[in-house]
């Protein structure tokens, strides 16, 4: 698979199979999102990896329950507030290292669904993992082996070049 | 080359070769960034692509003026303010649309570099440009054939990882 293969692969998975995820590519996944760029390489991605009894509590934060119900591992993505120079770039920041570790695990074969409307709850969570307030929830990925391949489709290019 | 190697290979490159880019090799790179994820699939990117004479005084913009005059092409990339629903998630989408197109670059042997320091000056770029204020500039990505191969370091997983 080149890249052009992999980034159009990715689609997001909201059914997975009854299988765990290899630690190995858990590992190899948030590595992916490490390398991400970010301003002043000031790195303010952490990531959290509930067990398997937080994640099925995890699932009540959000109305997208079953898809955290339904995989075998997810990822909480937070924003050091620690870390922070400028909320915009590091929030960029974020998004890169999330594109990462989505398109790292298209190529080991795992899907994932990038999870965001559980941030409306995201001061519930930190409480419920006993998370510090100095990390902000930027996202929960859920991963699993994929048990569907729905279609998704993208504006045209011309319609996202603007001026001229 | 696979993708981890794609993701550790992008570098920050702000010496380039006196060569320009091939236009199909442009189109490749936005068309990476076009297939991003988004929340709501809202797709809130847009690109401007400045013409010659348009990125010499775009580099005024910003205290890496060295970096745009000294690259190939570059591409102004937009949040697109009526696409909006929610400002971190778009924000976010944006930061996995720049990345998808830096890791295109890097497999079409292209070097890059994200610029945001620009961003301090991101009205006075609009009114230079004559770009709506619909339109907000969120970095621009130098292009070009690399003549450098800068080295580059990220913290160790272990401290990324909290909790537990």
């Amino acid at each position: 698979m080149n890249l052009n293969e992999t980034i159009k692969n990715r689609r997001s998975i909201r059914k997975f199979k009854d299988m765990q995820i290899e630690d190995e590519k858990i590992t190899k996944i948030l590595d992916a999102g490490r390398w991400a760029p970010s301003g002043l390489n000031n790195q303010p991605w952490r990531f959290y990896l509930p067990g398997k009894e937080e994640k099925e509590k995890l699932a009540g934060f959000t109305k997208y329950s079953h898809v955290i119900k339904n995989c075998a591992s997810c990822v909480c993505v937070y924003l050091d507030k620690n870390s922070v120079y400028d909320r915009t770039k590091d929030v960029m920041a974020i998004g890169a290292c999330i594109q990462n570790m989505l398109l790292a695990a298209v190529e080991l074969g795992i899907g994932s669904c990038w999870l965001g409307e559980i941030l409306n709850r995201k001061d519930g969570v930190n409480e419920f993992l006993n998370i510090s307030k100095n990390y902000e929830l930027m996202a929960v990925i859920a991963l699993g082996y994929c048990d569907e391949n729905p279609a998704s489709g993208r504006k045209p290019l011309r319609e996202l070049i603007i001026g001229k």
